[in-house]
């Protein structure tokens, strides 16, 4: 399509190609003022955080267990709705199961809401990726996570903080990613650009305690000594699976050439990190409690099929073709 | 997935439950926080509409040939790069082409881009669809595609006008599709609100000329006298494909239920309404010099498969994962 046009366009008179030009032109001015339309999103969004953050203080303060929260902030109308929305046979197994954890369980009250980070990050696909069975103890004293946005006049960034309650893993009480954004048109290619791009990240060091690193494992090897024929073992650290790998500074953008494996794992990086600060901080109980879920399974499956660095076009998007019935 | 988390929730601790409960609560609050955001981004569209509205002025006036762009702004660099891009058997041709025309052609200088607006609506293939043989010559007397934003106070609303030159089809200069929207949680589903949604729209009466009118054809059909058996022919309007059906303002809400197929269209047409407003509109000449066209497409394949209403995330899409290389 695109080949047959652009023939269509070369034959056109010249003077019709001077006025495409001409328009051409106009459209790269356009592409200037949607650039500075997205700075003024971003900072409506670092107001709107403001105005977000005292109601993600208490939620902390619930998860946590600081806050005990009063009988008019618990009442929910629709316990029952819900039950009755699973199908008839899931509904029958969990009021059996009900009743039994009712029997089973005397410590009923244990405090805040246990596991509840944890919890998440195993029932989004797109964490529970990453999740491995060493890294669940350590979630268990994930208590927050918040996103900051850039001050005014900063380059364009957000940075996601994964607060930590004391643990015997590592000393840090705050691990952050910063992801760095773009909102310009590339001077070169001016039509791309839609809207504020994530160019570039940085995680951050984290200060385990000794022999608590999830992301190194110690393998024993043994060497031979070429010239005596001796063999002694010898212990070597080597990488290892593990969420805590996303603080692992491997640069967005560094100065050689990079391979196609590192470009993927940058991209599921880049759509790891907006999907925290666009979903998962925003909706957490959502996807606490799987009510999130069913809407990001269409998403996600598409998503999963895509390898190659998406464009998404956040206008197209941005509103929902839905019936009022 | 969804099942087993609802089930795992209700599991829990009834402490731990009022908990959760309590996060809801605080999550409808963040929704309703939301829903002003969401007004505050259309109000900021509406100041960048004005914005915009010079170059899309300058645009038409180029397109309709009121103005002629001055040698300065009609400066582009990459007409031989573009070229450049096409694959070497198309440019050949492209080459042979060229130089036909140029032999073929003694009109050099029509005025203004002509068929601008037809060209796109023959290239995308959203608007190809509806697009009938009869349509196009009306098309020709297109001059301009407008977006006009709801005012200040006023319910979230847009409009699309399609301005014509006069013609020998209808009486209107201009034809409008108004879009309603409305950007408030649902209070008996908050948890699905996503931002503005479409819910409803009015098209607009087309005053044609005698016999003009090609949203309906004129069929004859034989009948028969049942008592007498005489045959008669007689002439009969049914409706009759064509893109002005896109004005017919068949109620998007209608009182009763709406049948699948209703549906079906309505989707539709608020995709296209979208569109319209999201794409065409600003960035018509590269639909035009099919410089737009790749970039959507892997969009519209994904579009065409989905019949159902769709829900897009406009958060998660706003942000495209980019590298810088």
């Amino acid at each position: 399509m695109k080949a047959v046009l652009l023939l269509s366009c070369s034959m056109l008179p010249k003077a019709v190609k001077r006025r495409v030009n001409a328009l051409k032109r106009l459209q790269v001015q356009c592409a200037n003022i949607e650039a500075k339309f997205y700075e003024e999103v971003h900072e409506l969004e670092r107001k709107y955080a403001a105005l977000y953050q005292p109601l993600f203080d208490k939620r902390r303060e619930i998860v946590t267990g600081t806050v005990e929260p009063t009988d008019e902030e618990c009442e929910w109308h629709s316990d029952r709705e819900e039950e009755e929305e699973l199908a008839e046979d899931v509904k029958e197994k969990a009021t059996i199961e009900d009743a039994k954890k009712e029997e089973a369980t005397p410590e009923e009250d244990p405090k805040g809401i246990p596991e509840f980070w944890l919890t998440i990050f195993k029932s989004v696909d797109m964490l529970s990726d990453m999740l491995q069975e060493h890294d669940e103890p350590i979630l268990k004293h994930l208590k927050d996570i918040q996103v900051k946005f850039s001050e005014p006049g900063q380059p364009m960034s957000f940075t996601l903080e994964f607060h930590f309650e004391p643990n015997g893993y590592f000393n840090n009480a705050v691990l952050t990613k910063v992801y760095k954004m773009k909102s310009e048109p590339d001077t070169s290619d001016p039509f791309s650009f839609e809207g504020p791009e994530i160019i570039d990240y940085e995680g951050c060091q984290i200060d385990w305690h000794k022999g608590k690193d999830v992301t190194v494992k110690t393998i024993k090897k043994k060497q031979k000594h070429k010239g005596r024929g001796t063999v002694r073992t010898v212990t070597k650290q080597v990488p290892n699976d593990s969420f805590f790998n996303f603080f692992n500074p491997v640069k967005a953008s560094p100065d050689g050439e990079m391979d196609e494996d590192s470009e993927f794992t940058l991209a599921t990086d880049f759509e790891i990190g907006h999907f925290f600060r666009e979903r998962i901080v925003p909706r957490a109980v959502l996807y606490f409690t799987g009510e999130a879920l069913e809407d990001d399974e269409s998403e996600q499956d598409e998503e999963g099929d895509d390898d190659d660095e998406e464009q998404f076009d956040p206008k197209v998007s941005s509103i929902q073709f839905l019936f009022k019935s």
